[in-house]
């Protein structure tokens, strides 16, 4: 199953997330590409809090990846795109882009797959509930 | 010279800004004040990156003082409303209140107090524009 | 009860905690009197990871402050040294010196006031047997 | 050029970088490469700080990629193996492992590919002193 839907949310660089080559440090992108997920989730009809908490099930990062195109600096906006690229039953992998507010100049580029588990860190299936919701386009 | 006026923004807890408590770690509570000091410059006419490079001033932070009132959880959506509290020569004071969308319960409460320095680290006058610009009402 | 019994620990300042300005995020401060508080515990005989898991017992931060007085760069080298500023039953106050390798410079000074609790947030009184160790001398 | 000449440091997880699932933040691992490959660099005769200092240059992180195999929890000691991977006139790729202190489990893989800029951000080639001291083996 392939999917084009993307989400967007819109974030600015904090201070906390510049490093001394006054640029974002590499690492922030991770932290963006989860804020991205949550939007996704939440424009998708439900929270990922209430995933973890209802239905016991969590979505542990397996691998992350990430291209980083052009530096984004203190205070600039921008705009991260998350989508499902693949949805299977025990691992989901989100794509993302960094984009500036108009979509036209890519900062990044990034994936991360997580493995469906739960509480104990075993394997799981997706509830099949969830797997619709993030399958349907808004 | 005192102010009452403040400025707000809308933040929600991420998940790298959790800990294994299952709360927002004490230290995020910095970074979001930083937020709220952004934006109460931009909602004051002006960015502090621009301050920066176009007067060559920093506003060094001297100290930094919160008390956490109530626990924040991942997701949680929550304001931070920004006032200055005191504006002198050479340094300034920024309060900050850390509530619920609703602005009724209040989950921290926090001070940083900056000194203007120029890039070498040496105390300098914050200039006139920019403390005009703070403590104007808008 | 007063303490001027301390422990140090050596650590260097990362990449990812410096900010623009090319010096350590003053947040960063936070995180590393977390981990002398870490160290503080374990050289008096336990860990906090254990005190959470064994009796239940979590040090839930209420209050922090730092005075920051020399900037620190990143790879510098720097020592933090923790102690105990007030054991009650039911608080404990650290308190942290940021230091150079030699101990005779001062970057940075602070402490947090942490209140017992359960697992569910309700105040409690600390374990006598971890009140004990924190009170040692070593 | 290959190279299998690896250093180690060793590290605890932070009660900050864990999350409320209880584990390392997956996000935090990319701090600890980091962590290793100015280690890496310190153990070959040179501090990154200063190659950005006196060459003026820059190793820019391109792409980023981790593969985790196994959690870590708070205050879990473990070591970060890095080694590189590749190195050509205007790159350089780290790889990384992050092992328990016996080095017998891999808590995660990732490497790091960085383009030599100068300080506009424009791709340069490495200083050849820089170079030599990377690949010897010590």
């Amino acid at each position: 199953m392939k999917n084009l839907i993307y989400t967007e949310c819109s974030l600015r660089v904090r201070y906390a997330e510049t490093d001394q080559m006054g640029v974002a440090y590499h690492g922030s992108y991770l932290v963006w590409f989860e804020v991205g997920r949550s939007e996704f989730c939440r424009q998708h009809g439900f929270s990922y809090q209430e995933m973890e908490r209802n239905s016991g099930r969590f979505l542990v990062v397996a691998t992350v990846q990430c291209r980083y195109l052009a530096p984004l600096r203190y205070d600039n906006e921008f705009v991260v795109r998350t989508r499902i690229k693949e949805l299977r039953r025990r691992t989901v992998t989100f794509a993302y882009e960094v984009l500036d507010p108009q979509g036209e100049k890519v900062y990044a580029q990034g994936e991360t797959t997580h493995v469906v588990t739960d509480r104990e860190g075993k394997p799981k299936s997706l509830p099949e509930y969830y797997g619709k919701l993030l399958m349907e386009s808004r």
